[in-house]
């Protein structure tokens, strides 16, 4: 059925019905069998390109045809991140109750910019982050506000970090100042690459992004950072930042952030925690520890759309400093004043980024919450846990595969490493499993480099994951080693 | 009926089919009469704060509850953007067909970071993005990239700008180095606020973005622009990127482009074109020439959030230099590399911006041009200018208001002055109507300072916005400048 439009004016209200109970349909049945899909898109570089029209359509276009086309051209090339055997990077969720905040956002669509242009969003952002405070066990005098990812979040935190050196950077910027010490920060070298981003795009430097040795279990050395602080306050540089993380993105290793925190007290260094990931575990009563000494940090981030089934974007920074971030960011030209922004009496959001435009973020992460519940959210969260640890079990018992590196969340990194296969021939023998398993369209994987070593990850946490899904995974991954072991004449 | 959940999964499907539908109707009879509420909300501070449990739920809660509290606690303190009467900042529009696309966007949850993770995602983008840079007329060449919002667009265009000078920035930083030299970026006394925070993040300094002043029309006074890149080259400033606007904010007015593109090409300096809003009517054919001189830019930011009938948050940034956004903000670390990546066989969409996390907003753009077509599209943003132009001329018909700057779009500036009201007493007289209209509920401005005069503006850009709900806008103004000029005597 064509759309029927008039020159102006949206669509007609009973096609959008219709429409829109359809799509409601089609993701009911998509949600619960993504599994019908293959996870990873067989799509090759320009196979999608080459079925789209190089030039936008002159008329408007039956809906009809334009869902058709979704469904025809556009899906194959979609990679199922909703696929119970979606392993890769982090494993995310956007839950049902999710998708319909995100329904309800799109239909609002307000910009939450100032408290007037919608009161709604800028206080229930308020208190949603504040429900997430509470249920991550964080103490009251941390202020929450929504950005959209982890790299702005960490980004931001750099920036107020650098607004707190009283250095007048807003002002006079960081160029041409005779001033100015060389301003370092530091990370480990399994920090997130987004963090080193955040200090590139600030004007501070990539080589002054000081990566700290971690240890063994690929944990900041406490140690080396003290060293490395005061060497480079022996050469007149100035620290002022340090990300601890819980819950790295290579291994899931949780940095010794009490340790970390002493140092950046005695030597007056902003405390970034950086639990994206981790940080959400801290859900489960009993995995509360995993943030412990973030209560002394200055900003923390923690992401709803990592492992909290809100879909993506939503990423939640936390800081004892809400006046230094507005410091550093708030510029109100005279359109964008208020009678309640003059006074004090609100929170203006633009006031703690870089974006003016803010959508209604905190909808979605308030209707997933109260969906669930914290028993809801925790069980999730714990089941997750326990599906990793047994598959990290699994592979310990296997004589044919070894783990990696510690598994404090759901994340398991391995290796194949039959006694066969020499050790110099184990990378490539893991790089051929990776994709081999991949290929299947069952299961989804990724990697990462472990001191040298070809590394495979994989990460649970879609809400939909169930025990029969990692046991396949790991089906999957031996009949892959026993196939790539085959001598090639019994092909 | 309360949600059925177990400890794991997802909601129940058949409850999402319910929950979905009744959404879906529940939006279309919103969108039918978004009138039915006050376009600007009378939430008093605090007051939908103080309705919410100060702490998370302990348990799951039944989605029947969560919409009734969405509809009676949050309902009453959202500012309607979608509300014909919306005439405030920039009117926007999340059409209809906008929202669908964000429905899918939502339950797919693709985070296109690389290419790999969502091939669809990456081939959309490029394609979708290359039909709206036929649709306004601009050359081929020019490589587009969605961004959420202009603030980051334009602070990417500066950071690019900032790479191309090959000081070796990235690597080493902007502090603490005698070979650089102070930068500066040079924009117009009317140049949306978001440029000069980006600089100011950035690390480049608010002292060191240069307000050019504008003309009596307010645009950018290019000899100005020349005289002061001049004094700053002499004084020992690194001027290295100027801002040109299309659509200014406040009046939304067009700076010349193709004489500051002269200036920039002598001067070296990046050229950034804003047409976040304006440059949106280079769609309609006989307004292709705002975009004059846009052509010759580095870089150019349109936002089909603002102007397109998109839901926010989409921006689209245009250059001619993709290498060397790229060489700004690539970042790749292990776990991040992919067999396409590394061949360059493919674009993966975290290399050319600040975050990793990046949603498939293309999506919803793709079905917002289908819907209406190009024809359907001008034929929008045409009616939404000659409602703007119908206005403006009944304001300059009236002896009691007058126009406060020319209207090249759909944005009229005026202020009410009548003559009983001496010159001292209209800035609050038009503070008062202001009020006054926007309590009615019917209508929502806003304002701003046009050389220390209390402007009011008037917006058209929502989709729903017919000629009957400008002339209504005509009236309440009319009616409450009248009720506000009787002696209080009388009332």
């Amino acid at each position: 059925m064509p759309v029927t439009l008039s020159h102006t004016g949206d669509m007609n209200p009973d096609e959008f019905r219709q429409y829109g109970r359809q799509l409601i349909d089609w993701i009911a049945d998509y949600l619960t069998h993504p599994e019908q899909y293959p996870v990873l898109s067989r799509s090759q570089p320009g196979d999608i390109k080459a079925q789209l029209p190089a030039a936008p359509p002159e008329q408007p276009e039956p809906m009809d045809k334009i869902l058709a086309d979704f469904e025809n051209i556009l899906l194959p090339g979609v990679t199922h991140w909703n696929h119970p055997g979606f392993f890769a990077y982090f494993s995310v969720t956007g839950s049902m109750p999710g998708i319909l905040g995100e329904l309800l956002m799109a239909a609002l669509n307000v910009n939450a910019m100032l408290w007037k242009t919608s009161p709604a969003a800028t206080e229930l952002e308020d208190v949603a982050l504040d429900w997430l405070r509470q249920m991550l066990g964080l103490p009251a005098g941390l202020d929450g506000v929504i950005m959209d990812t982890a790299s702005i979040s960490s980004m931001v935190a750099i920036a107020a970090a650098r607004e707190a050196l009283d250095l007048d950077v807003r002002r006079r910027g960081l160029a041409g100042r005779a001033d100015l010490p060389r301003l370092r920060l530091y990370v480990s070298d399994q920090t997130h690459s987004s963090v080193e981003k955040g200090a590139i795009t600030l004007g501070l430097g990539q080589e002054n992004v000081v990566k700290i040795p971690s240890d063994t279990d690929f944990r900041m050395r406490v140690e080396a950072l003290e060293t490395a602080v005061r060497s480079d306050i022996a050469a007149g540089y100035k620290p002022f930042f340090v990300c601890a993380t819980v819950g790295t993105t290579s291994t899931t290793s949780i940095d010794p952030v009490p340790e970390i925190a002493a140092i950046a007290q005695k030597y007056n260094l902003w405390l970034h925690v950086d639990g994206a990931y981790g940080g959400m575990a801290a859900i489960v009563p009993e995995m509360r520890h995993v943030l412990a000494g973030a209560e002394q940090a200055d900003s923390i981030v923690v992401n709803p759309h990592k492992w909290l089934f809100t879909p993506i974007d939503l990423s939640a920074l936390y800081t004892r400093h809400p006046d230094v971030l507005k410091r550093a960011f708030s510029l109100v030209p005279d359109y964008l004043r208020t009678a309640e922004g003059d006074a004090a009496a609100v929170k203006n959001l633009m006031d703690y980024g870089v974006q003016l435009g803010r959508r209604f973020r905190a909808l979605k992460l308030w209707m997933v919450i109260r969906t669930y519940g914290q028993t809801g959210l925790a069980a999730r969260l714990r089941e997750h846990v326990r599906l990793g640890q047994q598959f990290a079990g699994w592979v310990d018992e296997s004589p044919n595969f070894e783990r990696m590196a510690p598994t404090p969340f759901s994340t398991v990194c391995f290796r194949a490493c039959p006694a066969s296969v020499p050790e110099a021939a184990l990378n490539g023998l893991n790089e051929g499993l990776l994709t081999a398993v991949n290929e299947t369209g069952e299961i989804y994987l990724s990697h990462t480099n472990l001191g040298g070593e070809f590394t495979l990850r994989l990460a649970i946490g879609n809400i939909r994951t169930e025990e029969r899904h990692v046991a396949r995974a790991w089906e999957c991954l031996r009949e892959g080693l026993t196939r790539l072991q085959k001598p090639p004449g019994l092909l």
